[in-house]
């Protein structure tokens, strides 16, 4: 329909339009225009602020209160984005009372890496479109680009995927951390971590250098690889589809979100490991708050449903395997032969042995016989089947095996069968020896 | 027949004679015969002269040389039985040249566990009837049994399976060290390690009991663990039917024959460890002597054999494990629903839900769902294939899987069928609507 119509003043405008302005990423990059694609702010707290610390750690000697204080405090930013940006707020995979949502809100915050409105939102754009060109931090742009580069370059807010986050607007807290996102940052980031250095130590700038800013790059860094280690090192044991994976490495400096292959698969369960043994820091703290009443509702898949998906990838990984290995000829593609004619063939000295109405080429393999050249040969030419499956010797697996590779042909009939052979002798033709 | 024959005199001849002379074994074991049941020349010599030897340590200071040399005998008497008594004549897998026929020959007569010929046939009766009553050491009598005990007490000779060795017969060195075995197992056990070290360093009573009875202690120990622990310990990669199992400590106890699992199923493949950062330095020891012209034939299972045991095994936990889980009702089994109905119980507040042609109950899970409660209820009364297949959502493989658990009924026709509803409305009956 629309085919025939011819463009009209309105269609005219709206091509106009979208030509006068295009979203910078959609422009090709120039010398002349580079920088119009770098997201300067992103920059500025990713990189520079960041770098900025590292290079004051020259000045600023390392106290060792402070030192513990820095850890400490990089545990409670990290769990801020683990146990609340990621499992509570992107996937709700369980309930927080409100001193814990508080608490989540700000050490989040702290982590300096977005208000958890925006960071939830594009989160779930990347679950819900994994891997593809809606995927605000798609793998397959490359390792880099899904670490840093998503965020150091300008990106057309269109192309990504919309998802509903009616449930995050109706939230107070996280309306309102996100209204007052750059105070919460400012304070949390590297206000508050200098005060309490300073307050009780008299450290306030090994606080603001060390607990503060340095701590911020490595939560920044650690929380990133869930977008590009998570998705790059590793096994799948529950779907080889996407890109996640689990690795061991990616959940030491994750807090327990690398096992992302799982996650992907069970987003909503708030466990990323399901073993005891593995390593899920942020799943032993949302069970202890649970322990001390400030969480609930922990969602869980059951664990039937986890281990169907294991079956399944286990199955798929083990057809491709089996789909390599040579099975033998398969039956219906082997020649039918008379009962006579095997028998003569092995007569003229073909190493022929029928097995199960199946006839096997035995030359060159005979004196590899484990069980000796004498036996092997006493079954050539006759009806083995007896022999080869206990009569003489209960044959394992491998010798099964092994045997179905040598087949030649198929015997009409399974075995010899009297009838058709008198039939056969008595007029030199062949018959149905229908009785 | 023989049942209606009477009881001639020969019969009861037959029967008179075996009650006369039933073997020691095959009376119970009592305070007035236990001693007759022992077989004393064994207990001997894998019993007290260890042990002697033992004792006499305390006495005997232990040389840096004698500890060396104590060392590279017992891998020489240890090859002489892995390499030699077990892969070159019990299982014929590979030839060996006069030489190292010799070497192998006298080192194993050292480590006094009897003859090839004698150890030999045992071994292959131990194959061919593994498990079973035939079986000389059957693990299934117990590991220490399997351990020392089949060698401890005396055994009916009958009892044990019947193998060819007309080969070994006609071996000469395997003749020539049977009919001289006492002299070999003393002097290549005891005398030579003691000359040895006598000569070269004048340590005689060291050589005697460190290299010679200690030594001899530790491979009759390592070696028989070969026939309890490797039936015991482990894992079964490639057939789970019969004891035999694959473990790194039996390997390194044994020189390399604790993939016992992987032997039972190829036992002609020189090799007992096919990966190469498996420990079997009696494939390397044999390897070598290829490179030095000393050995040929090495024989060897196609990897495509190896590979398809594998494949076999681990299809049959796959399915024990799949048969453990809960698939959801087989769609044979389910009610079949009109259309209409399905749309009335669902407005009538039932949350049922149609993807594919099969009906499914969604209370319980609406309030879990990860894409929210509208999402899901905006599917319910419809045909959601389409929603759930892509359109909305597409949904991952453990989303299909949760989804079959909660099958409730198939719908006619698989879908709205147009002219089945007509027929049915206009005149209240069902009908065919074959057009
Ligand atoms: C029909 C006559 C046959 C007889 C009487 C026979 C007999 C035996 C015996 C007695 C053994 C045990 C050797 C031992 O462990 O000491 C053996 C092993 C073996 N035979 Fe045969 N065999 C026959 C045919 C075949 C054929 C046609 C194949 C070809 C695939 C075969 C493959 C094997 C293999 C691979 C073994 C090693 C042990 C095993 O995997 O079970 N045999 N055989
Ligand atoms: C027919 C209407 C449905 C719609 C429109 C719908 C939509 C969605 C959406 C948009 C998501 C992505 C959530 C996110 O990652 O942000 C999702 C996830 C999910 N949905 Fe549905 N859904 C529907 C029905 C169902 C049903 C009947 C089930 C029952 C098995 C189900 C099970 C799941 C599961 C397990 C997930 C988690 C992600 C995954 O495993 O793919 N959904 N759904
Ligand atoms: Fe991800
Ligand atoms: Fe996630
Ligand atoms: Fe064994
Ligand atoms: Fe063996």
């Amino acid at each position: 329909m629309s085919t025939s119509k011819p463009a009209g003043p309105n269609a005219a405008a709206a091509t106009d339009k979208s030509e006068k302005k295009p979203h910078i990423s959609d422009t090709p990059i120039t010398w002349s225009n580079w920088y119009q694609h770098v997201n300067w702010m992103n920059v500025y707290f990713i990189g520079f602020l960041p770098l900025a610390g590292v290079v004051a750690t020259i000045w600023t000697p390392l106290r060792f209160y402070t030192f513990c204080w820095s850890i400490f405090y990089y545990f409670c930013t990290g769990l801020g984005i683990t146990a609340g940006y990621h499992r509570l707020w992107a996937h709700k995979s369980y309930s927080a009372s409100f001193p814990l949502e508080l608490f989540l809100a700000l050490c989040g915050g702290g982590a300096v890496e977005g208000s958890i409105r925006w960071w939830s939102r594009d989160h779930r754009a990347h679950h819900r479109y994994t891997d593809t060109n809606k995927d605000p931090y798609s793998v397959r742009k490359g390792l880099l680009y899904s670490h840093l580069g998503w965020m150091v370059m300008k990106q057309n807010p269109k192309r990504i995927g919309r998802t509903d986050i009616t449930d995050l607007n109706e939230n107070s807290i996280v309306v309102w951390q996100h209204r007052h996102y750059v105070w919460v940052a400012l304070g949390m980031g590297i206000i508050f971590p200098s005060v309490v250095a300073g307050l009780l130590w008299d450290d306030w700038v090994g606080g603001l250098v060390y607990a503060g800013i340095c701590r911020i790059f490595f939560v920044q860094q650690a929380t990133f690889c869930v977008n590009s280690l998570a998705h790059w090192l590793g096994d799948q044991p529950f779907d080889d589809r996407n890109s996640p994976r689990d690795h061991v490495v990616t959940a030491l400096v994750t807090l327990g979100e690398g096992y992302h292959n799982f996650h992907h698969e069970f987003p909503s369960d708030y466990r990323n490991a399901i073993q005891w043994w593995q390593y899920d820091p942020t799943k032993w703290f949302i069970w202890t708050m649970k322990q001390l009443g400030l969480a609930h509702n922990l969602k869980q898949f059951r664990s039937n449903e986890i281990e169907k998906g294991r079956v399944q990838q286990l199955q798929k990984k083990l057809d491709q395997t089996r789909a390599k290995l040579d099975w033998g000829t398969p039956l219906e593609q082997l020649p039918v032969m008379e009962w006579d004619d095997y028998v003569e063939q092995a007569k003229a000295g073909r190493a022929l042995i029928a097995v199960a109405g199946v006839v096997h080429d035995l030359s060159g393999f005979i004196n590899d016989h484990p069980g000796g050249r004498a036996l092997i040969l006493s079954g050539v030419g006759k009806d083995a089947t007896g022999m080869f499956n206990g009569g003489v010797y209960n044959h394992s697996n491998a010798a099964h095996n092994l045997l179905s590779t040598l087949r030649v042909g198929v015997i009409r009939g399974g075995m010899e069968v009297e009838i058709w052979k008198r039939a056969h002798s008595s007029d030199g033709t062949l018959k149905d020896g229908t009785v």
